[in-house]
């Protein structure tokens, strides 16, 4: 798809003001520019093609009609944010590098430029957030306008509905524009859902919106430029909050995209002309959320109890294998992930044993119903935390590194990571037979290519597994880190001498205190490696049995910093740039080593203080 | 208000087939004692009166109707639960023990009976619970009922909205009750509140429930038990899902609960006629809660910018303060936390000042908003978390224990809790100077009685203040366990001879770590206290900090356990239950300082081990 480098309008374009100097004329020019751009970076880098082609006519509208330095859009989850990109001046190298270590981000971003107002990564914020910036406005008494544009899927989400309710009574001035294009990343839903098409069809009679305040105007074609143009000159000289149904086409302009709009979602790098992707090549490990997903169909078909919910995710988590092969034991209830829990809570309370496989950045949604409705009743319902870790391309709002510090202060839970694909399977099984809440996190992408044994194992709870003994040093490592923590072990054998045991630690809480204590009776030191942050993490809780225990053990604890961690390329890219590179674990776990020689003497009691009590009260 | 002891129907009724044994002409007399069950337990006690009161026709139309051993009611909240609780099987002694030590929970507990289907606290959970019950009965085939009822508040929640979304497509047989009484525990706000009140005024035309594929019935006066025996009836033939629209009237029946809805729907002990509550003794202290709602109306007088937000409670936060007195600076969003954060932050975006005052517990609702939009963003917002600690009579449902844990992994928020009202007031206004976000978190209750300062001092971050010079042992205690850590060093030098110092911490996040590491270079053994989960909490920080340090000193963590905490008398009784009276904590730090004595010595690495290191590679 070469294109000329000199006649195009969007080299032109370094700010919203160059998108309104063009004629009406010259605009679907531009628009075909941006959607090459678009196709042509993310089939190299990979990204969201259907969501950004979809709204295309729609951003240039809103760029054409507000002003981006003082109105304010909210656009919800902000993955449709590519067209506002490249019309705010972020062409060029800079959206080249989309989702790579450091080019553009795939969401938009407040640092990233001025002309963000919002960022996100998850759904359903736009319309709360887009209230607070209208309310702003009406009190300090300036006369901005605040646009939200929300996809028809953010409507599945509580917080969406908690904001409608509270629209009209606050503000006279607000615009929503809901982007409706039947999907959230698997099609829609629920009544709602169900809603919207009838909207659609009946031309928007009798509707929904009213009940809350809005005015409904719509459905408009997304797609024909003026006329969204015209209905957001009214919608600006609106004095009550408007909401403007504009209907697009997911992936609209580019063939592939527009025939698996589900695909064309999200995904990696294409052929920018036929829409293939790579396949994996032959022999290559499955990904974990493929073995988790064949493991849930297999299962499945053993007991009719077993069910699996997701929240809009079916094919990120892969439940999707269950959706096809056993319907009736698969639920997707939308961008729901409260509903979700506690739907899986009702269900447990029955005696069926529901399967949660929701992200692990997502779950953060369902906390409130994990502690107050699942632990606290000790109910038997899994969670299968995928892209627990890193999420690289996405970035902070889709990693998945607090959740084993968030889950371990709940009483009564069991939390696990495995270290390979067949363990994973272990402790799915294992999950199913116990009789309480239970975590299973493991991250995005290739496993590690073991074999998955014929009849899963059930695992004995808070038990974890001695990969290798060691009298120096012993690494107690969580999941994907146990095998880097056999690489630094073999490399701190072999370059250094040292004798080095590896722990596969397998549950995080339960820690196995009774192994960690043994070793730590007779090891100098210890190693924790975890996935996830240090503060309060695997590590922390290593650290708070050796203390209960006054164990005399030196502890290093290796994990991802306490901060924010951007995108980037690539884990490996990430990983080298907070410490956490092969080389540098090695460097770091050896300088404990070393600093334990000089490490200063505990202190005792002073001698005039070893004298008898007195006697208390 | 005595009662003769001997007619009482309600004395003979020892499960709900006792209730379907009367003549329909005795239920009104058996209603007449469930209220004055209901109001001389609740005059002694405290409780909830208001929604108790007003459902009790309604639960004798429930229990007539459906069998609770086998159909399933699930109660929103369920502080409504008080008339269920005495037909099945309650009253007598531990139904009068209400909300004390060893007496009945103040709500459905599923531990408590096998007639309670599901256990609750929180809002809006009920109709996601109900329609997984309902799920579950299709897929095992049985015939049971599930009756969810819901107060109009939980449809301020978001979960309600995503439940509504899900069920016309899961199940064809849902039960759900709208108990409309117009008030969560304020009045209801928001556009649905105003369209159930439409809703009663037309005689229910034109409703919302039909767009969510719900069967809509009413509205039906909820005092008429037989039209409300009747409409059950029915519903329970019903092939489709259908919604009862019940109106009530919170305090039926009791005319000083009748006068004054929000007073009555949750109150300590009153007077069973009058409805007068025991004024505070003149000279007692202040509630932490009027100090802040009366700090939070100073600030506010003192820039525009400054606004308080609550979901749906003005008046347990005090935020009815705010509302009184500078309405416009007031924000009461509903039983929506999620927006209430999200509100929040789009407010802070364009330079506002927002405080959330949220019950700890309540706060978990809120959980992602704040990681992804508060905290990612960096965005300066004040939470003020209410009720951290114990709530003793309520129990675990509202205690707010893990918050130190579940926000101590998000990177760039800080975290305080001051040791007094005064200090509530320097941390609120110092969280309002901060340029990011900021916790403060608070018991519920009495205070110390210390006066306010005039004019608030701005304290440093992560500065914590020694109160207290020790050599022997440093107590670093959080909030209302400085107090404690005052006694206990006083007793521990008195009786025992010890030099013990008292620091008042402050900051849970970030930890005074210069003070910390000067003190553990010298001090033998630090001891934490904490009104929260030793697990991931406060005592953990410095744990981790000392580790990172490598500092000599030994630790001793004081704090609640590792396992959700019952409901009892008071604050008090649960501390002794659970190892934290004053006596304990005593005995526990004195065993820490004696078990120096015996310590095991550190490991240090083998002599054969301290050898030149290979080089690397």
């Amino acid at each position: 798809m070469p294109r000329p480098a000199v006649s195009r309008l969007l080299d032109a374009i370094d700010g919203p003001d160059a998108v309104k100097a063009l004629s009406l004329e010259q605009l679907p020019q531009l628009a075909q520019e941006l959607r090459d751009e678009i196709v042509a970076v993310t089939a190299a880098n990979g990204g969201h093609v259907g969501p950004n082609l979809g709204v295309v006519e729609l951003t240039l509208a809103l760029h054409r009609v507000f002003d981006s330095r003082k109105d304010r859009f909210v656009f919800d989850v902000s993955h449709q944010g590519y067209p506002h990109k490249l019309l705010t001046g972020r062409h060029g190298e800079f959206f080249r590098k989309l989702r790579r270590t450091g080019g553009a981000s795939g969401f938009l971003n407040r640092a990233e430029s001025e002309h963000d107002a919002f960022g996100a990564g998850h759904a359903g914020t736009a319309l709360s957030a887009a209230l607070g910036m209208a309310v702003a406005r009406d009190r300090l008494g300036t006369d901005d306008h605040v646009v939200a544009i929300c996809g028809d899927a953010a409507f599945t989400c509580g917080i969406t509905a908690e904001a409608l309710n509270n629209i009209s009574s606050a503000t006279k001035r607000l615009i929503v524009v809901l982007n409706d294009n039947e999907w959230s990343i698997a099609r829609n839903v629920g009544a709602l859902a169900e809603h919207f098409n009838s909207l659609s069809a009946e031309g928007g009679a009798a509707d929904i919106f009213e009940h809350f305040g809005l005015h409904y105007v719509g459905p408009i074609d997304g797609h024909d430029l003026p006329a969204v143009i015209d209905a957001l000159e009214k919608a600006k000289r609106s004095e009550m909050p408007v909401l403007l149904h504009v209907l697009t086409k997911k992936g609209h302009g580019f063939e592939a995209a527009r025939q698996s709009p589900e695909k064309f979602h999200g995904l990696g790098a294409f052929h920018p002309e036929t829409g293939e992707t790579k396949k994996a090549s032959p022999g290559s490990p499955p990904a974990y959320q493929d073995v988790f997903g064949q493991a849930m169909v297999r299962f499945a078909r053993q007991s009719p109890r077993i069910v699996g919910i997701t929240a809009a995710m079916p094919s990120g988590t892969s439940l999707s294998a269950l959706a096809e092969q056993l319907p009736e034991q698969f639920f997707d209830v939308g961008i729901a992930e409260e509903h979700a829990v506690l739907f899986a809570a009702g269900l447990a309370t029955e005696g069926m044993r529901p399967v949660c496989a929701i992200y692990s950045t997502f779950l953060q949604r369902a906390y409130d119903p994990i502690i107050h409705d699942v632990a606290l009743q000790k109910l038997p319902v899994t969670f299968c935390m995928d892209r627990a870790g890193l999420s690289p391309n996405d970035g902070p709002t889709h990693h998945g590194l607090f959740d084993l510090a968030y889950l371990r202060c709940v009483p009564g839970v069991v939390v696990m990571q495995p270290k390979d694909e067949d363990e994973l399977v272990d402790m799915l099984h294992t999950s199913l037979c116990l009789n309480g809440p239970a975590f299973v996190r493991y991250p995005r992408g290739a496993a590690t290519g073991v074999k998955i044994k014929e009849r899963p194992a059930k695992l004995a709870v808070g038990q974890a597994e001695v990969l290798r003994e060691g009298a120096d040093i012993v690494i107690w490592a969580l999941g994907c880190f146990v095998a880097e923590a056999e690489k630094v072990a073999e490399q701190l054998s072999a370059e250094n001498g040292l004798s080095v045991g590896v722990v596969n630690a397998r549950w995080a809480k339960p820690i196995d205190r009774a192994l960690l204590l043994a070793q730590a009776a007779d090891t100098p030191l210890i190693v924790t490696m975890e996935d996830h942050v240090v503060t309060g993490g695997f590590g922390s809780a290593v650290l708070e049995t050796l203390q209960e225990a006054k164990a005399p053990a030196a502890l290093e604890r290796i994990g991802w910093p306490d901060k924010f961690i951007e995108h980037g390329s690539s884990v490996e890219e990430l990983r080298a740039a907070h410490g956490l590179s092969g080389p540098q674990i090695h460097a770091r776990v050896l300088e404990a080593w070393r600093s334990l020689q000089v490490r200063p003497q505990r202190l005792t009691p002073r001698s005039e203080e070893v004298r008898p009590f007195r006697a208390a009260g």
